[in-house]
Parts: structure tokens; C-alpha cells; sequence
């Protein structure tokens, strides 16, 4: 899409700083990391989130992610690592040209923020189970 | 195995609010959510994380992971949704039983942390790519 960021990194029309590519994918350095090693991988077609995507794609991309988050490892010595996708800018999507990100941790660095668990009561459970089951 | 709460959820010995299940995966809504519908998505073999699963099993519970967002969409009508994997204590895993969040979102509901961007010099990356590149 001609208005889309990681469209223009793919075309070559704006740099970036490439890991690795294949013929359906495409691997580089985050320019604004929150960690050493901060990666994204993407795929060259453009689809926009989660829901967009279809699921062999969505598996490939994951293939490819494995396999550089072990890479990254090797490299970076880190503690952990986060895996996540983001979908709407609700959850912080900020490009919509979907995106996995490899995010490298070291002990205690708060790099990331987490949630507040809650304990709701059985009708929360009971609830969302009466409506999500029969479409599962 | 014997101490991980995950197994004790698929051996029937501790309650879960399952969703569904098939022959290798099982789904159920996390008893502490994060938000609305947080849910989370774990194989029924025992692998620790992103490193110890085998790269088929990944995908597979992608897979169902996707077709779990979309049912979530639905009943939900949420935002967004983040879709998430930490290896790890470093990056927030508890449970070393290889579990997906799909971990529902709404706008301005700050339920999840983000991080904070850095502008790292040349150097960074090309140190990186330099080490990263002949891995992949």
C-alpha cells in the first residue's frame, strides 16, 4: 500500500536495517528499539493485523520468528523474550502492515509493562464461556 | 510434568474454564484476567517456551490462536488485542508451560504497558547486523 511504512521498506524507498529475507518474508531491526535487539518481522505481502492475515502466512511468519529469536539469543546472551503482535491502535499498533516483535529482556530491566490480574466472580467466567464455546 | 500447573490443568486435577480442546492444544480463559476475555492458549504436550517447542507445534497453536481471536471479536467487540508470548522470568513468563495470551484491548484502557522507544547511534546497528546476519 503506497501510504504504508513497511510497504516503503520493502520497496526500497526508505531504508532499514535488514536481518534476513525470504520470498514471503522480511526481518530487520526495529530503528526505535525498546531493548537491544528489538526485531520485527513482517511479511512482504501487505495484510493489515491478526485478522487480516491469512493463517498459512501467519505460520510462516512464525516459523521465521522462531528461528531468529534463537539467532538473537545466540547474539545477545539475554534472559528473555517477549513474542507479541499487536492488532488496532487500541493495543498499540502504530503501523498497519502487521508485525511480529522480538523484544530481548534482561533481568530486571522493565523494558515492558505488564497488566493487573483481576479475580472476577463465576458469572464472568460462566458468561463469556456460554458464548465463546459454540463458536469454537 | 508433575509440578507444572498447566499439566495439573490437563490432567483434570486443578479447574480451568476451557473453551475448547483438540488433540494437541487446549484453550481456556486465564482465571486472573488482564482484561475482558484474556485467554490463553497452551499445547498439551509439556514444552517450556519459545526455544523448547518444536517449530510445528508453534504453528499449530497459532493457528488456533487466530481462530480464537476471531471468536473472541465477535462476543467482544473489543478495539484491539494483543497477542503474546514471553519466555522467561526476564520477560513476565510464571508458568513454564509454553502458553499464547490473546489479551482483549480498549481504547484509552491503559490495561497493558508499552515501552519506551530509544534512538540508538550507528554503531548499534551495524554491530548487530554484523553478528545477526550470517545466523540467518
Amino acid at each position: 500500500m503506497s501510504d504504508c511504512v513497511f510497504c516503503k521498506i520493502l520497496a526500497g524507498d526508505i531504508p532499514s536495517h535488514k536481518l534476513y529475507e525470504d520470498e514471503h518474508t522480511y526481518v530487520f531491526l526495529d530503528a526505535f528499539p525498546g531493548t537491544k535487539g528489538h526485531t520485527l518481522i513482517i511479511p512482504k505481502k501487505h495484510y493489515e493485523d491478526l485478522f487480516d492475515i491469512p493463517n498459512d502466512q501467519m505460520t510462516y511468519l512464525v516459523q521465521v520468528s522462531q528461528k531468529v529469536a534463537k539467532a538473537l539469543r545466540e547474539v545477545l546472551n539475554f534472559d528473555g523474550i517477549n513474542f507479541f503482535q499487536n492488532t488496532g491502535t487500541a493495543a498499540g499498533q502504530t503501523v498497519f502492515h502487521i508485525h511480529f516483535h522480538l523484544f530481548p529482556r534482561w533481568s530486571g530491566d522493565n523494558a515492558l509493562g505488564g497488566w493487573s490480574a483481576t479475580t472476577p466472580d463465576k458469572d464472568y467466567f460462566e458468561g463469556l464461556k456460554k458464548q465463546l464455546i459454540k463458536m469454537l
